[in-house]
Order: C-alpha cells, then structure tokens, then sequence
C-alpha cells in the first residue's frame, strides 16, 4: 500500500469487468472517473471561459508545462498564487511535464532545437529560440511553481514507429527518472504520477507499469500512445495492460482520444484521458455528435434550422443556435461560432463519460459501449466527412 | 402628431436641460434611453453570446443590412424565423439600411465598385465582386426580410470634409429617398427612422430636421458624423442641432462614439447610439475604464494581479481576471482574452448610458456630466496610449 500525498485519495465505487467508476479526492475537490480532461494549453481552454468549461460536466482541467513555463513563465503564475488563481479555475488541475511538446515541438524545422541525454532535455523555445533545460528535477520544481493539483514525471516518449531496442531504452531512462522526480524536492499537497512507456510491447508495457507500480506515485499513466502507431495496436495494448496498471491508483491515458478510443480504454481499465480532439474539431468547424459528425461548413446546412443534436443539454444546443446560423457564423470568421462548437463537443466527452460512469455502475458497461461500438461502425459507413485517425466514425456514440 | 408604428411608443419620463431621460417601447420590449447599441456586424456582436451583451445592460442591438444581404443573404435570415431568431436575441435589435457600408467597402481599391444615382447605389460586393443594387425601396424591402425592430432609410452620406454644395446635394437625395422608402410596401410591426444629414452645417442640418420631422417616420436619426470630420465641429454641431429634431421621437445618432461624444450628444438631447469602437478596442487589446485606457500588452501590467477596474461588475472584472491573466492570453493569442476585454468595454458603455439616465432623472446630468468631462482631460494629460481621435482621454469616465 502506498501512502498518497496529503489531500489525494482514490476510491474505486463500482467496477464492471476491468472497467471502474471510482472517485479521485484533490485538494480541488472530488473527481468523477472515468473522466475526460480537457486541454488548456496556455492557461486557457481555447475560446472557453472557466465556467463554461465547467458547465460541460469537466472537473480536471489540463495544463502544459512546456507552454507555461516559456510564457508567461513558472514564476509569474506563482506570483499570482498559482494556476488555479490565475486562470480562475476552481476545480482540479494536472500539469503535464512538459518533455512531449519539449521534445515535439522543439523538433519543428531543419536543425532539431532539442537535445536527449541521460540528465534530460535542452531545448530551444519554438517562440523566440531562447535556450533551455529541464531535467527530471526542473519538471517537478516548475509543475510546483505552476501550482496543479497533479503533476506528472518527465518521461522519455519515443514516436509510435520506434524499433524495440529504442523503445526499451526509453522504459529504462523512463525508470531512471521516475526515482529523480519522486527524489526531488515537491511542493506539498501536490500528487506525483509516473508514466508507463512501451510503445505496442504489450510485455515492455507490463514490466514497466510493474516498475512503476513499486514507487510511490500517487497515480500511473500510460504515455506514448496515439504517437503514430497503427490504431488496431493502440487498441490491442491499452486492453492488453490497462488493467495490470496497481488497481488502488488513478490510471491515466495521455493525449487520447476519439470517443472510440475512451470506450476501449474505460473498458480495459482506465480513468482519465486528455485529448485536444474536442477543441480543436471545434476551431475546424466540426461539430462531434451521436449521430455522426457535423462538418458545418457543409452547403446542406445552409437553411437547417435545427441545432447540432436536437437531445443535447449544451449551451450551443440547448440555446437553440442552428446549424444554419453556426454555417453563417464560421464562414463570416465569427468567434461566436468556435465558442459554440467548442461548448458542445467537450459537453458530448462530458456525456460520454457520465454515461460511462452511470453503465459501470449499473453493470451495463459491455452493453451499453457495444451499442455504441455498433452504431459507429453503422454510421462510420456513411459518415464520408470523418477526418481523424480512428476509422468507424469516432464521432458517433 | 406622427401616429407611430402600431407596437411602438416613446414617452419621455424626466428631462434635464436638453437631455431626456425615455422608455421606447418596441414589439421585443422596452428599451431605457439613452442607450448605447452594440454592433452585430455580421448576426454576431463579436466574440460574445446573447446573454452576454444582455448582461452589459444593452437592450438594442445593430445589425448591418449590407454584410446580412450578402451573406447569409436576407431571404436566409428571413427563412429562419428573422434576425431575431437567427441569432437568438430577444430584446429589440435595429438594422442600418446599407447604404453606408456599400459606400464605404465597396469603394477600397483601386476602381470604385459603387455608383450613385438617383435610382439607388450600384455595387460590388467586396466578398466576392458579385453586382447588387440598394435603391430606397430596396432598403425596406431587404430589411423587412432581416426583420429587425426598426430599420433605417437609405440615405446620402458624403465624407466629412465635402464642399457646402456636396452636402447641399446629399440632403435634397436623401429627403427624396426618405418619401420612396415611407412610400414603399413596409412589413408590419417595423418601424422606420428617417436620417437627417448636412455634415458640420448647422442650418443645413436644422432645415433637414424640419423637412425630416413632418414626415411620418418614428424616430430620427443624425447620420454623417465621424466621417472624417473636426472633433470640436461635429461636438459642436451636435449641440446646436440635435433639440430642434421633433422631441416626441427617439432621436438616433449613427456611429458615435466615445464616451465624450454620448455625453456631448446626450447633453445635446440625442437618446440613441451605436458604435464599434468598444468591441474593435477590446479585440485590439485595449480596455476602457473611469481610470483611463489600458493596453493591455503593455509590460506594466505583466504582474499586475488587480482586475480591469475594481468597481466594475462585469463577468471580466468581478470574476476576477486579472491584468496579468489578461496581458497573458493576448500575447498568446487565445480568444479569450478578446472575450473579456469585449464584455467589460459594452458593461462599460453599459454604465455610461445607466449613469446617465439616473443623473437626468436626478436633475443632475450637468453636474455628474462635468465632472467626468474634467477627470477625462485629467486623464487625458497622462492617457499617452490613447488610440482614437478623440483628444483627451475618451476612455476615461
């Protein structure tokens, strides 16, 4: 048993198959799982206010290190107490460690602007070229000025194409830095959680969650997916290890997904997944609905005075705006228009896992995700505008 | 006596000099004047939500006919029920009659794409160069489709700094246009306000509003100011024309202002107003507030944790965004700060028209109006980042 951090509990409630509906307790208050976190890059989930962000049933929000860290700077949201403080956030938040955008973004151009050794990256900024490190060490110390309730360890994740010998290297360094960052100084009342690596090595995958298992982290995710491999894989290793992650912690799936890939991954096991899907559809005029995607710039929108999805509670929906009038908006450049879309698709995740959360509960989980796994393949046939990696209509649920 | 449009009524309930404090009422409710019209360009006042211009104290809302008949195309706006349920705004909405922007933005570049005659305008759209043209019946018609609250005549707007003769010419046209567009087949329940011009003439302007007044339109507005004109003239002419309009009608003046000029305009006896600048500020990163104008990018304000303004309860300030945050989100080029600054802007001109109407009803607009005309060239002294072509700090209030 590991004593977590002050303030951090995790309390499985149901379960059905591998999949469970527990309660995880933050300094934030309590939070639902399964659960769907969205992304606020730069302090901001795009286009959205706080309370709109709230209102989709949302109750962690993500922040990433890199970005902060180079603008407006750890120190300056610690000297405006912090994350939650400034971007007036009440509820829960999680901090990336920055080292994927480190090393991703870094990456962009003829002469890579980012350097891996043992003691960690250097980096140049993608804004200005400034130079800088972070090691193990520096990811806890600015994720502590940063302020989340939950901050993750520095990890080493290589592209979804790697050769296994690559893949092993970045497990073990993976390890290495795991026990820096739990070695590290840590500002208190703030959870520590390890990152799971091995690609599609479903017995690298194991191993590794094992590894971790044995630190005193206050939660285990699973990093490196939904980097390039095939999907089908994706699928298989998520069932395949998801549930030999330690039952008694959080299980984070990072950066996925489609409402596909949350299904596969609740059903194996998992808790808590972030994804810039349902934002960045939204800024694309996209609009993600059980009944398929809606493309909003489509002409056969033009007089369609119905909303996005006749059943939806949104603000968007429920506020009775009209495709008709969101077509009008996204193709006069009206913001309006990203906010609405924007709204609606986190409040369709928001559905999603409730409804995830109330089927476990039940006992109806393999039911319910069938019916819905069927009526994608269903609309994935038909739903020519689909334009994400997952095949099938990931929008249909 | 005018009998007015069945629906609508102005009854003038307190006065103060030449200012008067009035309910117009429309067929979408009241509306307590003066009152500041935000503008909805395009179907949206941009970047915000219905509930969020209601909750600046707006009450009428600006729609622009020659970007509505263009795109979506007024037979679309009037298929979806009109712009009041195209947009969903429920309070009462006003819709110019085009004639200014087809002027004006057809106009750019090299070859003109507008001709006036007697018949109407003949334009370009500056979309996409397809041929359209506005005569005054054309006017009611397109807006009768758009189905505002009110609409305006087609009108004659000559730049600011035309000849005598220019202006002499655009009144007589205009007063033409004025009877076609009475003349014309109007739908039910709409009102129509008549357009007095004559640039900075006072007795040009004062005969127009005579010969305007003894038609039977139900309010009447002074357009063809900040156009181009002296500050000190068109303040100046405001006040020597705006009590001889009929005082038993709202008397609207079109695309003013700053602050300074609604408080010369409502000493003057003017009720109505539009204007983009509070919106186009906020999107260029500035504020508005009774301390002065705020650019929000500047490094001064890169720790500052106060809100906007302390004492403003818009969602902006009273929820706590602070400069910092603010300052942040506009360098990284996220909407929302664009958001905020739009909503704190129109609570602002909110509380200006709010403030005005209590001081009139106090018998006090003189006083409360003095001594913001004096902290504003205060301000003004010290104001070095103001941007618009009001001298003496037209933010400060």
């Amino acid at each position: 048993m590991i004593p977590p951090t002050a303030g951090f509990t995790f309390r499985v409630i149901a379960r059905d198959g591998h999949a469970r509906r527990a309660v995880f307790e933050t300094p934030h208050g309590p939070v639902d799982t399964p659960t769907f976190m969205p992304v606020g890059t730069q302090g901001s989930v795009k286009t959205l206010s706080p309370r709109e962000v709230a209102s989709t049933g949302a109750r962690v929000v993500l922040g990433n290190t890199y970005h902060l860290m180079l603008r407006p700077g750890a120190q300056a949201i610690a000297d405006a107490g912090g994350l939650h403080a400034f971007t007036r956030w009440p509820h829960a938040m999680l901090t990336d460690s920055g080292g994927f955008q480190a090393y991703s973004l870094s990456a962009v151009g003829p002469k890579s602007l980012v350097t891996l050794a043992e003691e960690g990256f250097a980096f140049k900024s993608h804004l200005d070229g400034s130079k800088h490190t972070l090691t193990p060490e520096d990811a806890v110390r600015v994720q502590g000025l940063i302020g989340a309730d939950v901050q993750m360890q520095l990890d080493v994740c290589p592209p979804g194409d790697s050769p296994r010998a690559v893949v092993e290297e970045a497990v073990a360094r993976t390890t290495r830095w795991a026990k820096r960052a739990l070695a590290a100084p840590r500002r208190e009342s703030q959870a520590l959680f390890g990152i799971v690596q091995g690609g599609c090595f479903a017995d690298l995958r194991r191993a590794h969650a094992d590894e971790l298992g044995a630190l005193p982290f206050d939660g285990l995710a699973l990093g490196g997916f939904s980097v390039g491999e095939p999907l089908a894989r994706m699928h298989e290793t998520l069932a395949e290890v998801t549930s030999t992650l330690d039952e008694l912690r959080p299980r984070y799936v990072m950066g996925v997904g489609t409402p596909l890939d949350l299904l596969v991954a609740i059903r194996a096991g998992a808790d808590m997944f972030d994804c810039v899907l349902p934002t960045r559809n939204a800024r694309n005029g996209q609009a993600l609905t059980r009944a398929g995607r809606v493309v909003i710039k489509q002409a056969r929108y033009k007089d369609d005075q119905r909303p996005i999805d006749e059943a939806c509670a949104c603000e968007c929906c429920a506020g009775g705006f009209s495709r008709a009038y969101l077509r009008h908006l996204y193709i006069a450049g009206e913001i309006l228009c990203l906010r609405l879309l924007s709204l609606h698709n986190l409040h369709f995740y928001g559905e999603i896992v409730a409804c995830a959360r109330a089927s476990i509960e039940a006992g109806r989980f393999d039911a319910w995700a069938n019916r819905l796994l069927e009526n994608m393949q269903e609309a994935g046939s038909t739903d020519a505008a689909s334009g994400v990696h997952s095949p099938g209509g990931d929008a249909v649920i």
